[in-house]
């Protein structure tokens, strides 16, 4: 497993420094992490890369070369780099169960532990966890615009470095692709693989009919050629079919055809009709060719004739949004036994924090559909027997009563005093987790252009918390 | 190192296993990475991460976890998976040296292999050299809008993975950045750190000055505060300029503020003026949030009194522009001993590559400022005391001829017949290369919106042979 002990700005570096020498770093803190606005400007975020997370937290470990690196930089005591040599997580920290579907504001990871490791942590946690939920989040957009097809992760080349694609092509399997093209993600995460061949096999041949002979010759069970190299409707066709026509009197039936460029309408509809005069009317039709969510629901409204997506760069990079803008704040910090909330105010309100220690409550209905999240003090309780009546942040007369409905605490341990409490799940239990929380979720939230806002509420000791910090002006 | 041997599409595989079962897996091809568009909409794209390219090769081996795990896929004969055992990369690459400014279509790699070898290295390639490209690219514009201003690589923690925050780092500071955040990439890559405090620590101390005072305490002679925590003119300001008098009176000098929110412009206007007044005339204003270089160009054409720039997400992920599209095409492939040149045809021309075994030229005034290029077949001559006239590829009649003029061949070789050429340099060495590249480019290529497009051509003998391979539709 990679040290990544290091991957962390280099101000949480000093401020450990700073308070180690002040001597308040075994302080008891809270930080959160959550996100001010929804992945790719949609309705909600799968918070994904839960996983990297504790593999990051079980390794935190500060190695003699670290050290000397650090010493090499000027900036730390001898007896401050002496005490990283024993740094272990000894904290608590709640997390959503990887796959669940958040709102903005909302914590998504909670730590409380001893100053200098909650702040060491934030960068990576952010790092990783703001990825993997960026892509998580855009796949399953992507799957939504396709209607149940099956869509594929194609964009390694185009990511944004090998762990990019990698763990890129996790989130997009969890986000609900059905495999991806990488290798190595398939390697490492046991997550179907797929694959065929590229236009330099065929121009490796001396003519188009050729390379497809070849490749069916090879794989006559998984004959799915791709037919634009030269010209789809006067070529790549005539020539599949060709192919199709070859292997099926031997017995196997053809898989289908990958258009790669070109306008994916007109040609996906020209090729369904000439294969379907060729009697190969349920192949799979393929295209790729820089899709995104967008393209995917025009050309299925525009009655594209393609039932199988092959999504690239901007699936892998999550090109019209490539960051979630996920952040770690403090929340609370203990004087003494006393839990004093902290706030961070800014000129924007929207960048105001929910002071104090915190949970999440997940409102259901009786058919299992989420009406509202309210986050709570960590130590209030619902009494789910009575009618429970949210109301709205700003717009605090907007209010709204359930009398029928059950409950969810979203946050769950992941460490308590430094043990690892994590049930490790496959990444294929994760998507099926994924599917479910989707289901929960009511469409408009769903919706690609301008989603519908999800209620995220707060609790009325909570809000007043925020306000009469906000109001006393004696943290300035 | 790590194994990114399976860091492929699984296409490639596929096709691999193919050619082995058609036995061509060791006929010579020629293939060439390209882009067709510059990095970020801009006039130019720096290349970078050839560096770690060569690691990929140096390290390319299939291991026996490897193998295993694709003979579970059950695509594959045990006589290629026993192949693959002793996979070792044996061709010829040439490549330019990293950091040199390119242009569109003109090859930046080129491989000259075993087709099964030439094949398989397509995709980590493209992964590694398009995102490091992007973003060194990306910095050199950030850091040509700031006009000389330090900038600071600040992004890690909205980078698209550990990876792409550490190599990112990496190509923003030979991009022209001074210094990254990330302790990582200043450990792995030996570049400058830098890092102070965050809103956290402030809000750990009961006040804004005591917090100030803190960190004075601690780092007394690299001193900059960040000022936004509460309110930047009324508190953060007056409580910085407190602890530079108390510094300053123990002989330190102070080094400066720094504004994460806000309207940047006014905020720095306002802080420069107290600061003046205050006596600190010659201080570090930094700021930071969601810069890239569009909003620093603004900044600075407002008159902002910014001097220092810290860059995060809109850097890290080149935001606006999050891909670089290299591609890899194959260009030519030996039939016994004859080279036959290979294309791939679209309907968008574009699309069309340039075939055959090619070199780059290019061609410089007498005052060491870029031209022209010149793309040429690989054994093509220029004799440098004619005149050379170069002609538009597609307007055939516009043409340029150049009378004095130097000219240089920018692929070298990587790799030849396996053995690796390659020196290393450090990454501030070829920052200084970068530097010393952008210098023999005119600024009107350099241009942040609407750059002029730089003079590529080719040669009449590659002209003619492109020409005589589309027109004879012999390929279909």
């Amino acid at each position: 497993m990679r040290n990544l002990t290091l991957l962390t700005d280099l101000y949480q570096l000093t401020m450990l420094n700073g308070y180690f020498e002040k001597n308040i770093h075994e302080d008891i803190v809270v930080f959160d992490m959550f996100f001010r606005k929804n992945a790719c400007n949609g309705g909600y975020t799968i918070v994904c890369g839960i996983d990297q997370f504790v593999d990051y937290i079980n390794n935190l470990h500060f190695s003699d070369e670290d050290l000397e690196y650090l010493k090499s930089l000027n900036l730390f005591s001898d007896k401050f780099l002496e005490f990283l040599k024993d740094f272990k997580f000894t904290g608590d920290i709640y997390a959503v169960p990887e796959g669940t579907v958040m709102f903005p504001n909302e914590p998504i990871v909670t730590v409380k532990a001893p100053l200098y490791q909650a702040q060491l942590i934030e960068t990576a946690l952010l790092t990783i966890v703001n990825f993997q939920s960026l892509i998580a989040s855009k796949a399953s957009r992507v799957c939504f615009a396709a209607q149940g097809d099956p869509v594929f992760e194609f964009g390694l080349r185009r990511a944004q470095g090998p762990d990019a694609g990698t763990y890129g092509a996790r989130a997009a399997v969890i986000g609900g692709c059905s495999a991806t093209a990488n290798v190595l993600a398939g390697k490492m995460f046991d997550i179907p693989v797929i694959g065929t061949h590229a236009h330099s096999w065929v121009q490796k041949f001396d003519t188009e009919l050729e390379a497809f002979q070849a490749y069916s010759d090879i794989y006559p069970d998984k004959c799915l050629l791709l037919v634009d190299t030269y010209n789809v409707l006067e070529s790549g066709i005539p020539n599949a079919i060709k192919v199709f026509d070859e292997i099926s009197k031997k017995g196997y039936k053809p898989l289908g055809i990958r258009i790669d460029s070109g306008d994916l309408e007109y040609l996906s509809k020209e090729a369904k009709k000439i294969l379907d005069k060729a009697g190969y009317t349920d192949l799979r039709i393929t295209a790729s060719n820089d899709l995104d969510e967008y393209t995917i629901s025009n050309l299925k409204s525009e009655g594209a004739t393609i039932n199988s997506w092959g999504v690239g760069t901007k699936l892998i990079t999550s090109a019209d949004s490539p960051s979630l803008g996920g952040v770690y704040k403090l929340a609370a910090s203990y004087k003494g036994d006393i839990l004093e909330p902290k706030i961070k105010v800014s000129e924007d309100p929207e960048k105001i924090n929910n002071p104090g220690y915190k949970k999440v409550v997940r409102i259901y209905n009786e058919n299992n559909k989420a009406e509202a999240d309210l986050i709570m003090l960590h130590d209030e309780k619902i009494d789910d027997t009575n009618p429970l009546t949210v109301f709205h942040q700003t717009y605090t007369w907007k209010t709204k009563t359930f009398r029928k409905y059950k409950i969810r605490e979203l946050l769950e341990p992941l460490y308590l005093n430094g043990e690892c409490q994590y049930n490790r799940r496959s990444v294929l239990e994760i998507k099926d987790y994924v599917k479910s929380e989707l289901n929960t979720i009511w469409t408009q939230y769903k919706r690609i252009l301008n989603p519908q806002v999800y209620k995220v509420d707060l609790s009325q000791n909570l809000w007043d918390l925020k306000k009469n910090l906000i109001d006393s002006k004696k943290f300035l």
